[in-house]
């Protein structure tokens, strides 16, 4: 039996990967089986994270494991699938049982936190890269999609924006900060908790939805230009945590909450009188602005100003 | 916009990712969705093909497109599940469109012939590396596993074996041969034709099925592993091509028959009543042994003797 077989059968026996509602055969045959109930969809999403590139290398395998899984289950919450499985594809360097454990211990965790299931993918001989392609089920007919925003609609958030962003100067080594800062901002970066409930509460509700992964700026541009609708946003009222401002200023913050990425945090559109009922059962809504006739993003601020031209980049950004 | 993203418009575009039968929604927005229709289960694999690992680097985009998605189309074959969609996680370390126009085309042929739809994936910066997501139906309870090979059940390929093993030299350039044989060979490599027909055939007949690719005596260790039972296979009953027995004469074709993987071919266990009904229905079924009480894979050869342990290798693969 090769090394890399025995990896294999290593995660068949993780916790996760044991079986569950929905799947019907998990690790260990030429194909796994799902469930798909009657009148619901399979949503489907794949991701790759690069060393290197996507992540530094080296990195905490423990926080590498929590970090993969979150950012693809983000776009089951950002359908507002119930998550149900995921396949883990990775390619290994070298074959070391304590980077293994750790990965895996992390990865289970937020398996677990995410209420998803392992159930197959491959492990091979390569530069360090891991593609999940994690699995969703959706009443048919219901998923939030990108295209559905309409002039009038409310444009919000889920959460506080810029974090992970933020974080990165830590994450390389290239700046410190007290722990009263560094750890909020780094838990976002390495454990971003991907919003399923909410997700799943704005089924019905919410005209478009993604999450954040680009920049708020970018994915705005996203929906405007699939919806074929104009965003505008109120700098204002974008949410920005305490430990960001005091990290980066109120400047900075801004920036990174505009155009940093990895947030994974839901954007989406509501008509207005849907607010009200979600904001009393206590859902973390952030209205930052409002659907427009027209295309792409505008900025204002405080006044009222279009300050789009001025923010950097914003450019690249506009549909 | 990035090059990167100009990559995913092109895939978005390419013939294989338009629509059709069980896609609900396709490339573009955070997930693909996919109907499975009331009564079947969703059959899912994933591969992983890692340049300089499964493949030659460089080699020729076109024909990696066609045998990137052969290889992970075998295993719904070998489900006896019925095509609908892939993901495409390709990880490149440039961007050449020479390159990726080939390799699309290649991907297309094959997508086209097998019934499956390109709905999303992903495009990343790295060393070469492909990740293929299938997605196949197969009426619930009747998917093909490899855990249910009964005593007395025959043992059976659906075609000659030990091609794709017999052109690695000439895919390496280590050799040279004829196009009279080099040309069966390599076809065979380059483009595996996934037997999904035939898998769609043996479901509620066959009692346990697999695609060959670790090797025809590794292979069956699995179905005996998995169904708890022994497989004796008759080595003069296995098929192999002229081609293979000019290149490698009659021992080597024997022994890359035996362990040369790739060959993409289905390898099953049928009850001997439903023989007769299949082969006159003309499928390529050739029966090289049968299913015993016990447990691992026997070799027998013409004179009925256990040449097993002679056989190079063979411990490795025991059970």
């Amino acid at each position: 039996m090769g090394e890399f077989e025995l990896i294999r059968n290593f995660f068949a026996a993780a916790p996760c990967a044991q079986g569950g509602e929905g799947v019907a055969l998990g690790i260990g045959d030429d194909c796994a089986l799902l469930d798909v109930p009657f009148g619901e969809q399979l949503a489907i999403s794949t991701d790759t994270l690069v060393a290197g590139v996507h992540f530094a290398d080296p990195c905490d395998p423990f926080l590498l494991g929590q970090r993969s899984l979150a950012v693809a289950a983000s776009d089951l919450a950002a359908m507002g699938a119930t998550p149900l499985a995921f396949t883990l594809a990775l390619t290994l360097p070298t074959v070391e049982a304590d980077w293994l454990e750790a990965y895996a211990r992390g990865l289970n965790l937020m398996a677990q936190a995410c209420g998803l299931r392992l159930i197959g993918g491959d492990t091979t001989r390569g530069s360090l890269c891991l593609t999940l392609t994690v699995f969703g089920r959706v009443p048919a007919g219901q998923a939030l999609t990108r295209s559905g925003a309409r002039s009038g609609d409310l444009l919000c958030v889920g959460g506080e924006l810029g974090n992970a962003a933020g974080a990165l100067p830590l994450v390389l080594g290239q700046r410190t900060a007290e722990p009263m800062i560094s750890e909020p901002l780094l838990t976002h970066y390495w454990s971003p908790q991907p919003q399923l409930a909410l997700g799943q509460a704005l089924r019905g509700k919410a005209t478009s939805a993604l999450d954040i992964s680009d920049g708020l700026l970018a994915d705005c541009g996203h929906i405007a230009l699939a919806s074929k609708a104009g965003l505008v946003i109120e700098l204002d009222r974008v949410p920005v945590s305490l430990a960001l401002e005091e990290f980066l200023g109120d400047s900075g913050a801004q920036q990174a909450a505009l155009s940093g990425g990895d947030d994974y945090v839901l954007a989406f559109t509501l008509p207005a009188l849907e607010l009200p009922t979600l904001l009393a059962d206590g859902w973390p809504i952030h209205v930052i602005g409002r659907v427009v006739e027209g295309q792409g993003v505008t900025l204002l601020d405080a006044d009222g100003s279009d300050i789009t031209p001025a923010v950097r980049g914003y450019q690249h950004f506009h549909a």
